[in-house]
């Protein structure tokens, strides 16, 4: 089980994932991101290699999905806040987006 | 291309929805429903099915999904409102899951 980051770790991560567009929630410990594509075919097809890697992991997004638009949001539950795992899935989706 | 949906159609057309659980959205012309799922692979196994269908339908739902949940919105967006593709996207979803 992953465990919330917390300290100079977490300020290492959180600089590389926001200076790769995501964002942190305003409202809990939780990253976001609106990943676009071409059309729904494409915004679709990625989702589902995502879905593939979340389950392999163990670890799920929140998302939405809109035409060619796809709203992610990250956070552990387990740890209430962020921990290594999102940093893990949010990296895996930048890489194949 | 799809018309809205109006007069006695419409009311014939909604009360099959939402004797199925569709819910007319309080903020726009548009019907939601919440699917729920054992775990994750069956509701991205649902939504993959019902992505399919919506590209061959060209009519693309508003959708997100939290582990075994997901919730839909659909409406359409050429007419500013509901249309037979609605019912039809949504009665194939219902009968689907």
């Amino acid at each position: 089980m992953s465990e919330k980051l917390t300290g100079a770790k977490r300020e290492t991560v959180l600089a590389g994932l926001t200076g790769n567009g995501w964002v942190i929630d305003g409202n809990r410990d939780a990253i976001t991101k609106t990943f676009k594509f071409a059309n729904f075919v494409d915004a679709f097809g990625w989702m589902t290699r995502m879905a593939i890697i979340a389950e392999k992991m163990n670890h799920h997004p929140e998302w939405s999905n809109v035409y060619n638009r796809v709203e992610v949001t990250l956070t552990t539950h387990d740890v209430d806040g962020l921990s290594a795992l999102d940093a893990e899935l949010a990296q895996k989706m930048d890489k194949a987006k």
